[in-house]
């Protein structure tokens, strides 16, 4: 029998999941003390049940993490058979390898101390690199969102829209939206002056005058990655620009800082509870647990 | 070889404990990222070396607790022998069992999952309940910074000094304190009127008046508890008011709340890094690394 606890980050996307699923709801009570201490309970018993713990690991990512961990322990210490996590934003993913000789590979730690927590299986919505879920102690999978945010930018009525992700490295997820899009992408590519030396950056094949533009990331967080690109395409000659991503972490002013580079709408998923959340990853997530062996 | 590493938390008491054992110091590069995730990073390497991480959880106790979390990993994973862990003030230690059904028991779980990081030996300093270190999967000991504190108040010429702990459970650390400065402890105790039903709180035993009184507990967060006993002295007639803790916590208006009731000097340790963490835990944290088996 599986049963859905939605943890303190994420009870709206929680109880969506549990619907989708048609799994029991288990409340999850949850405070925090005057000191800055949190506190979860469950209000319905777990014993015997799969459970899925819903817990975004969104800023504050620590107290999230230590909340997720008390709930996946707790859940095992209770008798649940089996413990899923549903973690779409998984905090540290970007410290993925030792970069420095004796730094900490923050992602990968908190990945196997959530296995030593007692997760029997991870569900994660566009993690920033696929590698550091391999060799884990538990099955881990990564879902992408593309295709629902590109459900919802369908419905925009956008004017022969080109798909552009910042950089290279999120080519893929820009290709994604654009077939769902039917349409093409690119991506924005820095190029050097062989003879000045200078940088410039410029997108990539496609023109982009007269179109209108969907930024894609995986992330946005200060918005200057998205600022930057708007500016370059709205000098280019497009005509609107959308920014659309999985993670709206939005750090305070982020949103102003890409309006006033010309942005027209921002938009992102329920992994983080933020302004933006316009698109939920709760039928992905249904279906990666529903796909469980 | 023993080596020391001071965390982003304790960086001065760590420095300090590398001291008293006579150890090196391997120092702790650290950051926060915009978004808000932590960074830390060995400076040198720790490789077959028995390795202290010293980090106090103190508030913020998530961030705190995972950069424990972090740098104990990461000394297994870089090669150190053995890692001990100096947590003086260990987080969540309140909720050491469940009171209520489903909740986490959070203290335990935290304990839990640094045995999991690989701690292998665990220091703390005037933990809430000693109990939640037992049968742990590593050797975890509790100091007490009483004679420290009361060296301290030993050399403010204190007026036939009565040393009162708030309530009978910190009878043991007021004990400790009396005896240091060579006087009489007591304990502030509630009572019933079993015609009218007011509850009175008073001084259990020994009268208060003309005397200073020194206060002593183990955490002070709000204040709360020691202004409440600071009035109560105040008008039975003590002199002077002095509280002594081995955890300043002390969220925003402790100290004034204390003050107003008539407090004139708050003392506290290392332990916590605060306006008045004025009597350091290194030479008792030392001793107890030193006494390792």
């Amino acid at each position: 029998m599986v049963a859905v606890a939605p943890g303190p980050a994420s009870k709206k996307l929680g109880f969506k999941v549990a619907g989708e699923v048609g799994a029991e709801l288990v409340e999850v009570e949850s405070k925090v003390f005057p000191d800055g201490e949190s506190y979860v309970r469950f209000t319905r018993d777990v014993e015997g049940k799969d459970l899925v713990v819903v817990q975004s690991c969104y800023p504050p990512q620590d107290k999230h993490f230590v909340e997720l961990l008390l709930m996946v322990k707790t859940a095992k210490e209770l008798g649940a058979r089996r413990v899923a996590a549903v973690v779409p934003y998984l905090a540290y993913s970007r410290q993925d390898k030792r970069f420095l000789e004796g730094e900490a590979v923050s992602g990968r730690v908190l990945l196997e101390l959530l296995g030593a927590a007692g997760v029997d299986f991870l569900v994660t919505v566009d993690i920033h690199s696929e590698s550091i879920l391999e060799e884990l102690s538990y099955e881990a999978v990564n879902v992408t969102a593309m295709p629902l945010l590109a459900r919802y930018l369908a419905d925009l009525g956008l004017e022969r829209p080109l798909v552009l992700s910042p950089d290279r490295r999120r080519e893929r997820e820009a290709g994604i939206v654009a077939r769902e899009l039917g349409t093409e992408h690119s991506w924005l590519e820095k190029t050097r002056d062989l003879k000045t030396g200078e940088v410039k950056t410029q997108v990539k094949e496609l023109p982009v005058e007269g179109r209108d533009v969907v930024i894609v990331d995986d992330i946005i967080s200060t918005g200057g990655t998205i600022a930057n690109a708007a500016r370059i395409v709205k000098e280019q000659g497009a005509r609107r620009v959308v920014a659309a991503c999985t993670h709206p972490i939005l750090s305070p002013g982020a949103e102003e800082r890409m309006r006033s580079a010309g942005v027209e709408i921002v938009v992102g998923t329920d992994s983080v509870e933020s302004s933006v959340s316009l698109v939920t990853v709760a039928s992905a997530v249904a279906e990666a647990i529903a796909a469980r062996p």
